[in-house]
């Protein structure tokens, strides 16, 4: 069970899980069915850790706690498709812990509403501490992922001057409770451009896009689409889901959940929406496509597509050791990552 | 081997070792002659990480892998006594690699000399960006430790508004080619309380001192000796080192290296005189004391007795989880000794 698990690691270590608290849980865990209380458990022992650093008024801790404990109830939920009350109980107990660290966190997330088809998209701006006005990258999730998750990344991101805003558009994170993914996803991506064109402290001129695993995808499609992003990222994306009968029982489950598909036989005919055939091309800015070559989702052949059919600026790095996300070779791709968008959007 | 060495994971861990770098490493050295060398190619590897990243002027991606190959350098040669050549070369490597990244560091660290019988102990100043005079935190390293390997626990400190002053005293980091380790160690702490009274940034009455492992026991001595010092704390030190005989072999060696003496027994008599007997008493600032009690190194007891025969405001935290320097539960010990230090020198 341990070792069936342990091939998260990369992604749980990235995601800012501790690594001793890891190996307590995998160990733990011998049921299938125990992993979301184990997880959530261990996400209650962080909050209270938080709880405990408000009382004391030491906030940078708590909210260091807080986030902390809004990944684990994240972990918990994130592939528990089979207890749909349990997930959803995680989801908005990954929502409410990180909604209570966000203005705290160096530098703040700021909860922010962006007008979408007379509701909204939820996301967190953070600002880089340039002083002045600044590129701002927008950051999609992935099929089980969220903006709450994009946390660490986004750090790596700020670090190099470029502010961020991570979304749940639709199907991802707390959106998916009122809206599932859909293939024309960058309309969420155009909203949230015309939202940051508001915002005073970003430039508006050097928006970019990025994205991991599905979001990677979404990230080639709103570039194809909206034209005032000037920069695209996926990471360990797809071109299309045609391999979707050797994905695994989970991987399905996966997908028919994000897509709000009642079976996988709907699900199927459904993914047949997400391909970017014909679309690649229609891409105006720089492309920066990343793959790990051990990827066992996604193939590194979707990769090379995308590259091939692109006729913007396109720079492909496949890594051989890379797994799904490149997430086992972290200090590789994210800095790469932010490196090559600040100098593209320079 | 990978078993035994496995328990060193939590301090590689905390000290910015990935750990998918780490398996690997600990899955490939099947012979612990191949330990440095191992440590060195993967250090390597990051080195030229960073090489990169300063001719495409990358400067924070730079900085972040050449502290990464300074730590994997560090841990290739931080217990490698049978091969003090290779032992000294990875040292080198470390001063080396650390200080290109140190002026890029955020905040920056700045290299100091301190004047100390006629010649100077050297040091890592990084300033707290208060705007104001604020407090600093003298950190000392343990037995086999050195000024670099503190660099993520100064980040924790300076998140919180603490600048730090990191040392090699005598008998750590490079330090130990010069000078072993000595009884009156405090006196190095003397000269850098000197030298931060002439920092204009930094408040020089509101001045901590705080060390792991032997470097707590090293703590409580500083405090003993130095009055100007208003907070001091020990992690997972030592009250005496009256449990020699019952040390493994490797730590033998470390603590005859430590000494710079030439056997165990020469070592084992030394090592008599560092007991804080008749010492714990004179410390007139508030002492925060933790250990873990699963601390397979240095005995709880230790930690009790300091607790009791201190006549200042003492705080004592026992984890009972907690290992040697209850470097298995980081997100407790860390922040708890910054907030700590924050507080009592308000």
């Amino acid at each position: 069970m341990s070792e069936t698990l342990g091939h998260w690691r990369p992604r749980f270590w990235v995601s800012g899980i501790d690594p001793n608290d890891l190996e307590i849980l995998l160990s733990s865990i011998t049921d299938w069915n125990d992993w979301y209380i184990a997880w959530a458990q261990m996400g209650k022992a962080h909050e209270e850790l938080g709880d405990e650093a408000v009382a004391n008024g030491h906030i940078v801790t708590a909210a260091e706690a807080y986030v902390r404990a809004a990944m684990y109830y994240h972990f918990g939920q994130f592939m528990f498709f089979h207890q749909p009350a349990r997930k959803e109980e995680g989801v908005r107990r990954r929502v409410e812990l990180y909604r209570k660290a966000a203005p705290y966190l160096s530098p703040p997330a700021t909860e922010v509403q962006i007008p979408f088809e007379g509701g909204f998209i939820p996301g967190y701006l953070r600002l880089a501490n340039s002083g002045e006005q600044g590129p701002c990258v927008i950051m999609l999730p992935g099929a089980d992922s969220a903006k709450e998750q994009l946390y660490a990344f986004e750090n790596v991101l700020l670090a190099r001057g470029l502010s961020t805003l991570g979304i749940d558009g639709p199907g991802q994170g707390i959106t998916r409770y009122t809206m599932s993914m859909r293939p024309d996803y960058d309309k969420a991506v155009t909203a949230a451009v015309d939202f940051l064109s508001g915002v005073p402290s970003v430039d508006s001129s050097r928006l970019a896009v990025c994205g991991t695993s599905f979001g990677g995808h979404l990230a080639v499609r709103s570039a194809a689409a909206e034209t005032r992003l000037k920069a695209s990222v996926t990471v360990g994306g797809f071109y299309d889901l045609s391999g979707w009968e050797g994905f695994s029982d989970l991987m399905k489950n996966n997908l028919t959940f994000l897509f709000g598909k009642s079976d996988w036989s709907e699900a199927a005919e459904f993914a047949k929406g997400f391909t970017l055939e014909g679309l690649v091309g229609r891409v105006k800015c720089p492309l920066l496509v990343i793959h790990g070559k051990k990827d066992r989702i996604f193939p590194t052949e979707g990769a090379y597509r995308i590259a091939q059919e692109a006729t913007s600026p396109v720079t492909l790095k496949v890594f051989e050791e890379g797994n799904h996300v490149c997430n086992n070779i972290p200090y590789r791709y994210r800095p790469l990552v932010a490196d090559w968008i600040k100098d593209t959007l320079k």
